[in-house]
């Protein structure tokens, strides 16, 4: 028996994504429900912030958060404006990773790049709490059956396989001779303002100009070329093209909110000496 | 020697309660204070947002979550108006957990349906910390005193056993002839407000209207019965009356706060068609 | 073998202070790259609350929360307004405790009693994430490299020793005749006011009288002898010269922020009946 082995085995990562609000007496019986099952599951708090029942603005939180996640990890995921109603609840399998969450389309953003292996419909209510409340899903079905997963639960067990998730309604860019018209579709903590661009889907252009509300931020590859209060542009570190007023809060500064239009100018690459 | 069994055995869960507000220090003294006595503890935030000293808040608080949690959970509870005066620290057992706490009726809502199982005065200052300040007893007291029960101290070394706690001054509903005459008690994240009747102490009756600032607010089994902005109530994932507004903040939009009176006329079961 | 001492071996601690705020998808991806390289950590959020950028808040949010850890334990600390220059990335070991931070003097008030065992200039990019971006070097670098040293990496591996840390602009407390002159450098969750004045730095001395813009708070031991609504001073539980309002907040009470003048009356120890 190797002793040393034993010791590192790492307990279950389970992570905790919810809108309940960090005042929330919701979020810590969520907490005592999933310890009930799984007494040694590693808690972490991923954000009780989410803007209430904003499923467009989870799902691109969970895109910037889980790929960093080593594989195993489990993420219980409650933005649920459809809680009562006949909507799924699911399990998917993703880089494996395995989140459960409500079929709200919360999820998708994450494979853009990469399809999940697997999405579970969860059916099976014997790793449900035995009292399943009405507007509680997240504590009563969700929270246990990350517990069962947490202690290691096959997810086929759980229901029938699915392939038709509900789709988030998330705008797509466009490309227009040379620009791509995107929009904003996030707001960070700083203010911030996140596009719907993505480099990873325009890997053979350049940008040369960047344009909102008649603005032109200048391009730069970090806040530090830039001077303080300074509007710019850039690639933010979870590969989106972003405006920024360094050490400001651009969303304020500019009075820009989701879905103002950014247009990007652009060239090929190369072609710019 | 079952080296599975020994990996599997989890580490002691010690949860937080506060109101130092998430941008605290105090509570991250008070967690390294914890983990001074006890590195392997399992540390939990339920939140540290509870409003700053208000008890009654945070006896809602811990009657909605603590009863979630496995039996041996530690729970560390500092909204504490009383600190540098004479009121008594306690460890409360209740249902095989846990709680120290400062003896202002925090924990008392706990124990409407089931008493606790014993309450020791903390006194023997072996287990503080060795210097006690005047103004936090919650970092040097409650914290080390926490994190040796989690080493498995016995509660009884504590101090003596005692029977008269302070008690909640907890608004009590009253019934007259075929009315329930409750309040408002509590504003969730969501602004659902919470009152203080609870379905187990009316087990025998039904709700058939309820009135509230002479609004009468459609009686229903879940959100999901309703269209978006419209006023209902009903039984609450944690079993009180609530009034929300679907999707809504029903605290704003009706502009009620806590102590408004709300009336619930019954009929008995069984005699609604 | 000894069973019961392997299973009581605690996992490495590794905390979390940053400026992400608690909504924030950048706080959950550093916990994911910490957690990729250490699936083992113990994680306890201290603060993702620090207001944007300001290193001096941090700094004194640091040294009110870190001499309360154990020997071993890992801190992470991102707020970082130089991000993208040149700044360097440190990693510091301090009672036997680790942290990991922007040289920015924010860890400097931590060894105003007791000096730093060591200081290292962060440059091993073998551990860093293979992918570093230009504007969060608190996932790329700072998050993996904890990482490895909670599995057990020796600091001096990651770079050279340096000894001229980055001082933080900190308000020193004037001695004048028979007067301290200090200043408010940080206000509490709760609206107290810190002052730049410790304890430790006039152990021969007693105050007599504070006085702050006209006003005279009464000198005690704790908020306890003092009436609800009274202004006082007294010593804080992290020993700084504080001015509270009891059971209110003193910042918003008396219009008072960061920067406002104290002056402190003393008498030699002894010399007071």
């Amino acid at each position: 028996m190797d002793a040393e082995r034993v010791t590192a085995m790492p307990r279950p990562i389970v992570t905790l994504t919810t809108d309940f609000g960090e005042d929330s007496a919701y979020a810590a019986a969520l907490k005592g429900s999933l310890l009930q099952v799984c007494p040694e599951a590693a808690l972490v708090d991923l954000s009780h912030s989410i803007p209430p029942q904003d499923v467009l603005h989870a799902a691109f939180f969970l895109s910037e958060a889980l790929p960093w996640f080593p594989p195993q990890s489990i993420h219980i995921v409650v933005v649920d404006p459809g809680v009562g109603t006949a909507r799924r609840l699911i399990c998917v399998e993703w880089q494996g990773q395995r989140i459960v969450a409500p079929d709200n389309g919360v999820c998708s953003l994450l494979w853009r790049r990469e399809p999940p292996q697997r999405i579970v419909h969860i059916q099976n209510c014997q790793y449900f709490h035995p009292q399943v409340s009405n507007t509680f899903h997240g504590r009563d079905i969700l929270a246990p059956v990350a517990g069962h997963l947490a202690n290691g639960l096959d997810p086929a067990v759980l229901g029938p396989t699915i392939t038709d998730p509900v789709p988030l309604p998330f705008p797509q860019p466009r490309r227009q001779m040379q620009r791509i018209l995107g929009e904003v579709v996030f707001i960070d903590h700083f203010g911030n303002l996140m596009t719907n661009i993505h480099r990873e889907d325009w890997p053979d252009v350049e940008v040369v100009k960047v344009e909102l509300l008649g603005i032109q931020p200048r391009w730069v590859q970090t806040y530090g070329e830039a001077s303080r209060g300074e509007t710019v542009a850039l690639w933010s570190s979870g590969g989106w093209l972003e405006i920024a007023v360094v050490e400001g809060h651009a969303a304020h500064r500019l009075n820009v909110g989701r879905g103002v239009p950014v247009i990007v100018s652009i060239a090929s690459k190369g072609t710019i000496p």
